[in-house]
């Protein structure tokens, strides 16, 4: 491999020729052989393409930077959204807690970039753009980082999470409203129960996720507080004056999102509760998945010795022997994504706990995490939902017969022949493995009519308002 | 002991004599040995007063009670209320996940209280009031449990919680303004870097505990959703028309919180995500509280051979030998409860994601842990600020000589001298272990006076807003 | 309530007269309000009472104490150790994070009642026996509260936990041998499979627990390091010649457990890594046995609308209505328990991550959850043992109705007929609803004899071994 | 794109031509995007490539398979051992949890790169080796997959973890030995104690890892079982006598690891507490070695501001302005990982709780997560060996420097002028800001001589056995 040289404070470092990035890339490249390469998200990176232009426009409007360097800046930061330049950030997650890596991974990768753009060769004379004077001006790792994050994270949640989430409680709304009243046995411990629909089992679904959402949205405000503007520590030192509110505008008009200056920056620097509070909702979110997920593919189990009140799409070959064998894949695959999910906020919130005085260092962990959750369980509704919850139907039958098996429709005599005499032909039919309406009429409580007259399953449900 | 003899669907139960609960409460108390005896919550218990008492006012109301059945009904949940009978609830968190047996001793302890309230001997003839026909007309465990543990939780959360952060977010605040102009070094990974005031630093901590209240109290509009109305499977069999609404307005009155019916049953009884979502607020609590009270220690070491930055209350003797050894035990204290606090996160995330169909019964466990982290992080909060925080003074001496032994201060001179000569005076300075100052005349690139008049750390902080 | 005069170095303190501890206790009290009162678990208070009569012992045998003072000092041991001063001790978990006024309250506790032992009223002249200079003797917070709580968490885990999970463990050993000839479906997805025998799934049960066992006693030669010797920080400062070795000498006596003294003392102050080790196979035994739990309650389901292929105990009215509704309450509390304790698992981790230089300071926290995770399974596995697992009994007629209508039987004629016509066989059964039976001589493939003779699942189990 | 037809039990699909892939592999592709492709770690490949190979060899061996169809699944099992066809797994860890997909696109790779080193064409004729009945003989997806994944973190325990741990170790010892002799201030609660030595205080590390690395070999017992030989439920249906011992023998000849067949097969299937065995480990040592990083970074702070009591090494510029700053990037890296790591164990207990019946369907994640893990320890740890720990140097003139400020020196004279006139020297001092030495003359308690002496820090550390 042919190599030039790059050089920093600490010396000069031999670069691969045909890479953007500089001596402080390759040194964090050396330093961190941790898991496999180039494992910090490339979301990031992004972010980080969106700051550095908003700074670069900031910098300019507030006259600290030439328009000529802005526009270099700004025209290497779309190549980079428009993902040209993904194999020039090599950096892993596991580097310096601050970031300060990536970020200067970014700087390096725009100012030569920009050398090229400029008409020069990289290496050749003066750097036309400084990665440390030019690109990373009125900033510091400490801001950028966690304003790169903070866009990356959000811009996942309501371009990924909350459509995913969206489209499947829509879905598994159509179904509730359209299985309104399929009359199904209710089953709680795990134990026969009064009858409910399975439009109102569904709406139930439903509901948790729109607490859900409900919930994550709150999390947005805070999420959309941007950091840049407090350099090291959070005073602003070597920013212009209206420096912070100016940038914070200008990623909100590239990125089309209600970005703000935060409210404190030395919080923004020093604690990262904002992820902690978003990835809150995002494990809520994950909980009541999984008992949806698992619900469903209880209810799908059989085919022929499990539930089997709902038909559930088959995808896949089961088995090469058993036909039928329809495996719940897509419950298995969200419930796999809740228990990472679970997993990931634990990390994320020891990462929380752990900044010290002027910086939390576990920015990169914390960063991958909820980039991690909000994409896997995003993907992961859309799945669900296209795979599975689209085809979920009823099995009528089964739901008819496992509906009028249940002793506890019995409670529908309570009103009518009182409660000892309804527990009697319940008791009975029990100990006798027979059915309500035979012990009812053995024991001479009530006739055949008055049976098929009171017991009425689909009068124990309730207003079904779904 | 006495006993006297009670009974239920499945026999008869000796019950202790001096007791008022009956035969359901005791085969649990003989069934479930599990820890400590009566380690169910009597916050739980309350929270069953008031909802019982809510209920029986809107059976009466519906004209399903009669009055004098609601009033005794109403003076024993008012006497359980004034914690007359904290002796007669003897169960355990671990029983049924549904916490039916609670519900049951509850509604025993009622009937039974109400029998001598009505001057009659308990055991004679029939029972004035029925605990199941009675105490739990137009309810099932399954809605009053959930709807006792939204009621306790809220109430905690509303009552000890948010006070607690919220008095130490006050006294936070005023030392943020009172050292507003204490200008000292900053630290990032540790390591010195560019200075900010003390105010600034503990600003920052204002705006953690500003930001978890505000989430904290985003949550609350769930954990407001009152279960109760959906009886056994969330359908409402056996309530009258309009009952849960208006159960929910009485609780709403006795309590004089803003409760409400839930949206939606199904989901009342299936899930408790409520009780994950506000935990998950808790949880970010105690990830800002642990970051702050770290901070707080560690600047407070020494007295010789740490930091020494402030100056904290000496509570207690720290060590018979040794005077100015004062621990930092209220840090100590805070921080051993938001690791409780992030442990109990992650049982009740557990419990959330094993609802299994019309019910959830890991109900006692999560509610159990919600008020374990409520009460812990409230009285933490309040100890913490009562003997710690309020007493959190600067000094000054050493703040001084920290701030301007600092080589990072040199950072005044780039604009002066520019960055090269500056960091040739550092660099001296780090090898020959002398100051900056020294450094920066010996090389002859200022003299003292302009030294003086350039590095000046209270112009590095930026604008003071707190 | 009466009131005496107590002091320590920071001066007079008023502690109630009828009570044995001091100055320490007392402030502790007052300074540390945060959840119930004397949380802090006694089985700690009796590790101390072992920890103090065994340097009694030491330090008289190596010179440095009277035989007056031992004796005095232990027979106040053996009195706590007798359950006789439980009051006496009211400090709360969430104190200093050394314990320090935990061992105050133990040595304050000791040397009053020593002083009454000894004849004299509490407060009268010098006294016999002071709380530092002859309880604490070579002793140090730092090492005493490690030590108290490897003897607790120790005894704990070897007198309840093994022992609770043993006897559950021998319940299911035994019942898969009972079982052993028993065939029904295996169910691999939810999702009916191959057969398998009822003892050969709950041997699999049984192989979990053993593994668990075996872990768990791996972890108790690193819980059976003694700290004491190490003092303040490790150095054994203050201590005499063997003392570390003769007084774990003197616990492993006094308790009749193998105690010995830490490998390294610095370690055994600094971190707990030995209760994190501990509680990670405590966790790992929660795994297991939710998931044997989980698996019984599902087999239970039903009566009518489930599973149904095993019968647990009816200990509770599952409901005043429905005869047969027995709910799986044990299932239920033991899932709990397991959640907690998983919840516990993050707790501890999170204290253990946190020693800073010669000490952490989470002692309290993480000896309260190690003692809670190990006493829940302990009583949850004979309550799930006594209450459940004794009276399983297979469901006969369910298991080979199931068993028989599986069309996964199929298999068994593959190498008769060949895949392709077995596999068109099962599919028109699956089609029609019908029997593979019924569709193997329809479509002329077997004969009636022939399908009896070759599709027998009881052949399909393999080699039983259990 | 080119495409060829493939076909499976439920019709034909289209297969880019370039690829040796089948129908199955390519609808999971379909069916499962979630999260970046290919996602399912090329580990656990590897370890399906072992079970293939051993497998057809046992096969063989049994009578059940000719030598050609043997040697040529052995010869692709090579190539892909030797990473050639590392572009042929295209799927995601988000798929069937029971890794059915993953278990087939082995299979089909195999059997068409099989046709092709037959010189065949694929697709052309009869397939030389069926992907089910040759390359799958005697095994399920449900006994591949948890030995594939127990091969995959056997290896990388044993070759990355324990390697890299270990070496760390080595390292701390090395120092540990080497500073056995300087010492310096002890620091509990943070705060100043008695001293130590920095070689003690490292030993302390040494002793934390060795426990740790225990805890992992006692691990490596219940990971070394392999389920192979199960099939489908645990009964061994369709396995030739004797199978699956032998082919845990062939898996342990193509190693060079001690595997062997799992004790019980039904816990192999249903259960993978041997994962969350291993796991916890690998969380106890993070616990441990978040601890270490901690301690680093805190001595290792300042360089003026901080404790600054060991320097470390200089790997990249800290900032371009300030001299001197060396930020702990290294411990930074390593924490991350540890808290990464508690993470994951949650979301791998979380999934151990969840098998179902004969089957645990959470596989692919939690092989994903503990490979991860072990991964990072053992690359976090080597790079902060070789980064870090390697270059730790006593800051001598500042260690000496906190050490004689230290006013519990003042302890030395307790045997000589009794507890009260010490104490009185050192409240003096603190209160004077002046040290020990003059106040224990100013008082005519000592002489200077006498002071000399008697205070020898050196003396205090008890015999040092490093």
């Amino acid at each position: 491999m042919e190599y030039r040289i790059e050089k920093d404070t600490m010396g000069e470092v031999k670069v691969p020729s045909n890479k953007y990035w500089g001596a402080q890339t390759e040194r964090s490249r050396n330093n961190f052989k941790i898991g496999p390469a180039a494992s910090m998200p490339l979301d990031i990176v992004y972010g980080f393409a969106y700051l550095k232009k908003a700074a670069a426009f900031t910098n300019h409007e507030l006259g600290v930077l030439t328009v000529e360097k802005r526009d270099l800046i700004a025209e290497v930061c779309d190549e980079i959204l428009q993902g040209k330049h993904d194999d020039q950030f090599p950096l892993v997650i596991w580097q310096t807690g601050s970031g300060t890596q990536s970020n200067m991974n970014v700087n390096e990768v725009i100012a030569n970039r920009a050398q090229e753009l400029a008409g020069k060769k990289i290496g050749e004379g003066e750097k036309t753009i400084q990665p440390n004077d030019d690109v990373n001006k009125s900033q510091s790792s400490n801001d950028t980082f966690p304003t790169g994050m903070h866009i990356a994270a959000y811009k996942k949640i309501v371009e990924t999470t909350i459509p995913g989430v969206t489209q499947l409680r829509n879905t598994l709304d159509k179904k509730a409203k359209e299985f309104a009243k399929v009359v199904k046995i209710g089953r709680t411990h795990l134990m026969d129960a009064t009858p409910l629909t399975l439009g109102q089992e569904i709406s139930g679904y439903v509901s948790q996720l729109d607490h859900g959402l409900r919930a994550l949205n709150h999390t947005l405000d805070h999420l959309s507080e941007m950091a840049l503007g407090g350099t090291a520590v959070g005073t602003g030192l070597n920013t212009p004056e209206g420096y912070d509110v100016l940038v914070a505008e200008y990623i909100a008009k590239f990125t089309g999102l209600p970005f703000k200056t935060a409210e404190n920056k030395f919080e923004a620097l020093a604690s990262h509760d904002a992820i902690v509070e978003s990835h809150g909702a995002l494990k809520q979110l994950a909980v009541a998945l999984n008992k949806i997920a698992n619900d469903i593919r209880m209810m799908a189990s059989g085919p022929r010795s499990g539930i089997g009140e709902i038909i559930i799409p088959a995808n896949e070959p089961g088995s090469s022997i058993m036909p039928g064998k329809v495996n719940p894949t897509q419950c298995e695959a969200l419930t796999m994504v809740c228990a990472q999910v679970m997993g990931n906020d634990v990390a994320i919130s020891v990462g929380g706990t752990q900044g010290h005085y002027e910086l939390n260092v576990f920015k990169p962990m914390m960063a991958a995490n909820i980039l991690q959750s909000a994409q896997l369980l995003g993907d992961a509704c859309i799945s669900f939902d296209e795979n599975c919850a689209v085809g979920i139907e009823p099995n009528y039958k089964v739901i008819e017969q496992l509906l009028n098996n249940s002793l506890m429709l019995v409670t529908a005599l309570n009103t009518k022949i009182g409660y000892y005499k309804a527990a009697e032909i319940a008791n009975t039919a029990h100990k006798n493995g027979t059915t309500l309406k035979v012990e009812a009429i053995n024991l001479g409580y009530v006739t055949a009519e008055e049976y098929e007259a009171w017991v009425k399953p689909e009068d124990m449900v309730g207003t079904i308002k779904s």
